[in-house]
């Protein structure tokens, strides 16, 4: 039987499992990339695993997200990160160069080659055939040090494209329409794989617009074939070496199919708050817009930008329409230049910003109160712009640049001739020189940390006897906020555990920490679904530097669990929910964790002499995990 | 007796008052700018006078400062600013245009014409014979109203320049070494007048170097004559009809002259962390460098980034060398643009940000923890950069650039041949149409006020008798800090007066406010020094808003009593400095203000009926002030 695309790269790199859909695989990993915000912590984990040089063919390091830097923290960690890649073989990008899935894509991303990266938007590199996936910091971290990358076999669903865009219509609508019909849980488990006689008519910066935002159809990731195509873009790239073709065997098979006809796609927005709420632009006609914004991941290329200065040429925005445009790579931007199109957009009143991910993250950009702001990003919730009650439309760079100059939603039929579709030169101007690549031996390297980076500390193992009291009782659907909270103040200490550490739950009880702090280790007894919400590493990592040993609820959320598991907290499940009355804040619990087998039931005891019967549902794998100590501490003594 | 430059321009402009120096002068103002951290409430103040169009010839609003944009406040506050602007009769410059000394030097400043500003380094404009002068936003607004500026009639001190620039000396060398000659403190009421055949050297452009970072002398401002030089320059600028000729009669006299020979000056820097601490470049050869930012409106013109562009040209920077590029306007951007200078500046590794202010006042591009920074701005207070550890340095921009290659400081003698000094080009590409003039008639423009912008109050006039209690007794050396204190939080405020007013003694005492707010109205009971510190209005304004309406102390700083009559609360002296003592938080008093006269004593009574006698040093003007409810009261009442 033929293979399509998916499988076949991933049975290039099997190492554990069977491709059978929803059961786990272990894939290795050709290339990892990190961007700043999650990269500190990636990094911090490599180091605490002891291996001097990562282990895969590639590593990028990238710097793109907290560029603007507001204080010390921002170019501290941009050091660290500098240093850090030096030492143990990674390739940094500095600040400004470029947004890192554009730089990847031009300069790094190799067809059928596994790849991921700290960012939910790696799947861009599917633009060019790899297998490109968002992963968690400890994810890459693992794979840096050459461990396989585990995943469910996702199933594969073929997307058939026909026919070729018309007039105004754009890839950016391509994937826009995706998420109108699909809603952003129609991916889950799935890799959207493009095929059909319509992939030829798509550039790969075209594609990689549509695999980018697959990423909002909650995919695993998105891919398209590697063709003629994408060898003129490698060949532009200087880099035709890197180019292999990689198609669907014809009797390839898939889980489903869904088809598009290209020429039947007019432009469109995602209205807010959610990428799926989709509907024409000229069903919005009228809508007054006091903004537009031009970048990030999804539409910063040099078709996007070239294609926005041919918009705003001999054009001039009315008074009061903001128009911020961040090119995604200094690529992209000397090219616009050598081409004479700065003078262009800056004559339109448009406002140029570094090559960074900008507006698209919040770093700046806010719209005005209440103002309309249509943007080429991949993501509209509510008050990710930085205004909590803006209204953020998501467009192709046309749509946003036609309305920013009409201040308000038209109908594309007056838009006139459509601006001709932009193809790369021949030859492209590189910026190669301005990665900073590793020595060949880093040993040498000295790290530099600011006083905001400080190391993981190494966690000790799991002691024969918990003997500890129950220092925080909580209700039912405590989510991750409640255990640490978010926003720009305590995530600037993302790389400072001890620091961090002080916001655990200090919206739900204030003394929470401090209590901690006066014991030798703690237990925290929770209710229904304790751990749900966001993925975040910390809600875990917080509570074990302050000495939380075991976590007893009546039900938890999946992803906090494995979190739990990954930094050597033991998470148990009241056998009888009913016990829950019966503990309390101060009640002294002691549980022989020898005792504990996977999937078994143990007794804990309390001073009063109550037994108290808890579960698991840990694997053999999970438990030893958590008796060293961790994930780190169980990976370093495989090594 | 001939007159100097300084004197021709205030006798064409003196309303009030002789050239007597030291003695109060009102002046006719031609020209304002505001930009946008000081122009809310300036503009809020000039609507509370009711006025329809400002009387000035020229009046701009410029929006350099809070350009990031992190959130609804920044701009909503440009958007109140380009409505206010256009109902008003102002020229508005939108976020990202340039920063306003620089624009205002490229467009509209003009020799021999009065210009104010509510910016510190107004005096750019001197660059071109304007006598221009940095002012609170209330006299902006006041000049804006057709009010006279009033100061003291300032010295005149002639600075006569003789020989010329040679090797890598540049203008910024001459005005860092008056700095280290006269100190920050050396220049208060003094204007600065260059003069001498050294002047013919300089463009304007380099003239302007001199006169805006002659504000770090504490210089009522500087000023250079209009010559062939000037016209060169406004003839570049399409504007020559703007010149006219304005030089010092030949027997003009001078306070005192200082005397620098230009051909002997080197590469100087101002060390960390003062404008004054000035030492040669080459005596710090070694210094390892950081960082290095090259804009500001001190470096930013066309010829400054034209020969950093040159420097940088085939020339890459060290690892962890960041360079930081902001173009003082979209003009001076664009003229790069054309002669092909974006790329050599990205292929050196450096970043182009915004044409904005930037990492000047803080507003990104924070160095590294205890990192050397070498800049080419005005100011290196500790912590300005944003990071509180940050070694900051000042110089030109051929020394930021040829530092930051280096990595470390080195010997100009090892610079190699010295970029040819740039001039302008005969013709330049005009940004104009980017303004936004006002319409002949504003009425019909809808002023668009955010959240965060509340219109200043009416405040009610002097009541004739006061009759409230001390709600807060304070002692010794109480700082506009104390009573307001800074940070960006409270500084997002400034243009919601009942918001910040929660923060009025906050860190005094926490129940302050709501004991205001219980009250109708309340006093102030303190020691000596009262009110010391910066000139902040906003420690006025807040106080009066909560309903303070007598400040009762042993002894109060002169600005701080300033801001108290304009804002229409009495600063009253305790005739008996004992009496402090008798009094408390708490006790009520009883006083007639209808028997206050100007400079006379008055009694307050007590509860108990004690009898404490409280002076004022008022004017009969002042007084009337107060009685109106303060200045903008009194103005109306004028107008």
């Amino acid at each position: 039987m033929g293979l399509n695309i998916t499988e076949k790269i991933i049975s290039a790199h099997l190492v554990d499992g069977k491709m059978e859909p929803g059961t786990e695989i272990g894939l290795r990993i050709d290339q990892t990339l990190t961007q700043d915000a999650t990269g500190t912590m990636a990094y911090l984990q490599f180091e605490a695993m002891g291996i001097e040089k990562v282990q895969t063919e590639l590593s990028v390091s990238y710097v793109d997200h907290n560029t603007l830097q507001m204080g010390f923290r921002n170019p501290d960690d941009h050091q660290y990160l500098r240093t850090v890649a030096a030492k143990h073989g990674v390739v940094f990008s500095p600040a400004g160069t470029g947004i890192c899935h554009q730089l990847h894509l031009e300069n790094f991303a190799k067809p059928g080659k596994t790849l991921i990266g700290s960012d939910s938007h790696t799947p861009t590199a599917g633009g060019l055939g790899s297998l490109a996936m968002g992963a968690g910091g400890l994810s890459v971290a693992l794979a840096m040090a050459g461990q396989p990358y585990s995943i469910p076999m996702p199933k594969v669903v073929k997307v058939e494209l026909s026919g070729k865009l018309t007039g105004w219509a754009t890839s950016k609508d391509i994937i826009l329409h995706l998420l109108g019909e699909l809603t952003v849980k129609g991916g889950v488990g799935i890799v959207f794989e493009f095929g059909g006689e319509g992939v030829k008519t798509l550039s790969v910066p075209e594609r990689a617009v549509i695999t980018n935002m697959g990423a909002e159809l909650g995919a695993t990731t998105s891919i398209f074939p590697s063709d003629e195509n994408t060898r003129d873009f490698l060949k532009a790239m200087d880099r035709v070496e890197d180019y292999s073709e990689l198609v669907a065997d014809t009797d390839a098979t898939y889980a489903d199919t869904i088809k598009i006809d290209l020429s039947k796609l007019e432009p469109l927005v995602a209205q807010p708050h959610m990428p799926d709420r989709v509907v024409t632009v000229k069903s919005l006609a009228g809508l007054k817009v006091n903004q537009s914004a031009i970048g990030s991941c999804t539409n910063s290329s040099y078709s996007d930008l070239k294609t926005t200065a041919l918009i705003l040429k001999d054009q001039q925005l009315p008074q009061g329409v903001d128009l911020m445009i961040s090119p995604g790579s200094k690529q992209v931007l000397k090219m616009l230049a050598s081409e004479g199109f700065i003078a262009p957009l800056l004559d339109s009143g448009a406002r140029l910003l570094e090559c960074t991910c900008g507006p698209c993250i919040g770093m700046g950009g806010s719209p005005t109160s209440a103002g309309v702001s249509v943007r080429t990003f991949n993501r509209n919730f509510e008050g990710r712009s930085g205004t909590q009650d803006a209204k953020v439309y998501l467009a192709s760079p046309q749509t946003a640049a036609k309305l920013a100059l009409a201040g308000e939603f038209t109908d594309p039929a007056s838009w006139g001739t459509p601006i001709e579709k932009i193809d790369f030169p021949a030859e492209v101007p590189s910026i190669r020189h301005l990665f900073i690549y590793p020595p060949e031996n880093g040993a040498e390297v000295e790290l530099v940390r600011g006083p905001n980076i400080v190391p993981l500390e190494s966690f000790s193992a799991l002691p024969d006897e918990i003997s500890s009291e129950i220092l925080l009782k909580v209700g039912d659907d405590i989510t991750t906020d409640h255990i640490l909270p978010a926003g720009a103040q305590i995530t600037a200490l993302r790389s400072n555990i001890p620091a961090i550490s002080e916001y655990i739950f200090s919206r739900v009880d204030e003394n929470f920490v401090s209590r901690m702090k006066n014991s030798e280790s703690g237990i925290i007894l929770g209710g229904e679904n304790y751990g749900q919400g966001s993925s975040r590493e910390h809600a875990a990592l917080g509570p074990r530097h302050l000495g939380v040993v075991a976590v007893i609820v009546k039900s938890m959320a999946r992803i906090h669990r494995a979190n739990l598991v990954n930094f050597g907290i033991l998470p148990l499940v009241l056998s009888q929910k009913s016990d829950y009355d019966r503990l309390s804040e101060g009640s002294h619990l002691t549980l022989k964790t020898t005792e504990i087998t996977p999937g078994g039931e143990t007794v804990a005891t309390t001073a009063d002499g109550l037994q108290i019967k808890v579960k698991n549902d840990l694997s053999e794998k999970e438990l030893a995990i958590i008796i060293a100590g961790g994930l780190l501490n169980y990976v370093g003594k495989q090594l």
